[in-house]
């Protein structure tokens, strides 16, 4: 997670995954928690999937360490440090693509609604350097998963690239490949990718997540892919940030794209931990607001924020405070 | 594919997997072939798939040669030579068989009938090893892509690999990881395992294959899985050969789990290279006869054999007359 030591950081998505399919990681001893101890957006996810009974797949754009679950490869290769010069190398950036883009013409054939989540590290921070190679003024506008956004370390970081690489505000609004090469990471090009097959084959696609769904948005924005089977699916502590505006943003990137959030009521839990995600803490991550909404949907409205927050408690239950316990 | 030198015959299931998404290959520059040249069975699976409109997903379960495409890894290690001791590694038996039944789960929620294929080099050996472990005797029956069918030289790698073993025929009936473990490959506890999964979440599957598949279905019986959802799905290629007997392994196998096949009219092609597939040659692979099966029963009878066939010789001149001629 974002902010987390470097060493564990390079864990986090291939715990995420597992923690999807199992409600345990295998390559970390806990479940993956940001530095001040709280837990994973996973924990949401988790129980929306199994709630409603929603299939899922993980896909691997270029983890450091890979997940003991069978995954879906794109054969990716990490990001580097937007600082060091290349992000990630142009022909990988058109490969991830191209590799979504195959991945989802296949999943539409069998799904009218196919929803993407991401885990990343430092994902927000890329997310800035794109929008703003691409003309979306996001600068203080980005989310975090810690109540103090760094934004300044952030806007530096990102202009540090910038000036590095000679890029302007807006200078590769039509190259949207080469902002994500020096500025992005690979989920970026994956899951444009993946949104381009399935709204190229009919069907409907749902970006869940915040400030990095936005920046997948404007790619595709940039790309000139249709946006009318595109929707953006957040949780309310993200839409109602106060230090960040991922509404705005959205607005920004397209007055197309829909963005809906959801509540999970977890200001009103018995858990601590739960409930710091609705004080700045987390907010968001692993599909978590987009696959709640999907949970919503698929079920009728027969699950609704009351009854996902009484399981995502019993999940927290099993998945924190057992193995706190031990 | 057997019998090709063993330099290029591990190209093989990463070129039939990517030829399955491409229509021509990247790790080769020709489409997989005989040593003699015939084509890849992967041309009427090709077909099959794009006009029935049916989705499908790689799995890689240990090929020594990665594809270009976006496939599902299950992070396994190539099998090794059966008379070097241990064909696959317990342990990774094991995790083969659990990721396949993770993905034959999530596969389940969508879908009410999974056909799975395989590519593999010399798998028509360890078919006969591990169903001979398992009693079931296969000698003389098992079918090869040749149509001079190396019988003799087949009994004498199982019985070779056996002895080392000190396995008796029948002796791991109760034991079929072990048995994958001493005389098997990567596919088999793969699918196994995807198989599983699928009809223990209440949809059916289709074996797609000849000799593997039976081996497969044997794997299952050993581990007493409900066989009332599993079929097994070929070409009549295979059905009907002379030279080796998979209907009566199938029946050796259970009389529960039904065979299908299907007749692709391959004697009335102009095309001698699919003539051959009629005439003893290749016959069967990459899941050609279940999803032409498929195929079929997706289009409600509109696509039959006469129509596949028109569209495989179509197919067949894109990809290999004009590669040829170029």
């Amino acid at each position: 997670m974002a902010g987390a030591n470097s060493e564990l950081v390079k864990y986090t998505s291939a715990a995420d995954s597992e923690f999807l399919y199992y409600g345990h990681c295998k390559c970390i001893n806990n479940v993956p928690a940001t530095p001040d101890g709280k837990p994973t957006p996973g924990i949401i996810t988790r129980t929306a999937l199994r709630l409603a009974d929603i299939p899922f797949l993980i896909v691997d754009a270029g983890s450091k360490i890979k997940p003991s679950i069978p995954y879906i490869s794109f054969s990716g290769r990490p990001g580097d440090d937007i600082r060091n010069g290349v992000a990630v190398q142009l022909n990988d950036v058109k490969k991830l693509y191209d590799y979504g883009y195959t991945l989802g013409v296949q999943l539409a054939k069998t799904n009218d609604l196919v929803v993407v989540g991401e885990s990343i590290a430092g994902g927000t921070t890329t997310a800035l350097g794109v929008m703003m190679a691409l003309g979306i003024d996001a600068k203080f506008k980005v989310s975090s998963s810690m109540p103090n956004n760094p934004h300044r370390l952030k806007n530096s970081v990102v202009s540090e690239a910038m000036d590095m690489a000679e890029i302007h505000y807006g200078d590769l609004k039509e190259n949207p490949f080469r902002a994500i090469s020096l500025f992005g990471d690979p989920m970026m090009p994956s899951v444009a990718g993946i949104a381009s097959g399935v709204v190229t084959s009919g069907s409907k696609i749902m970006l869940a997540g915040g400030t990095q769904m936005c920046a997948v948005a404007a790619i595709l924005t940039s790309l000139h892919q249709p946006l009318n089977n595109i929707s953006i699916g957040t949780t309310r502590y993200i839409a109602e940030d106060c230090f960040s505006n991922v509404v705005d943003l959205v607005k920004s990137v397209s007055s197309e794209i829909p963005i809906f959030s959801c509540d999970l009521h977890l200001a009103e839990s018995v858990k601590p931990g739960l409930q710091a995600f609705a004080k700045g803490y987390v907010k968001e991550g692993v599909g978590a607001g987009g696959i709640s909404i999907t949970s919503m949907l698929k079920s009728n409205g027969r699950i609704n924020g009351s009854i996902l927050l009484k399981a995502i408690e019993e999940e927290y239950e099993v998945v924190v405070e057992k193995v706190l316990l031990k």
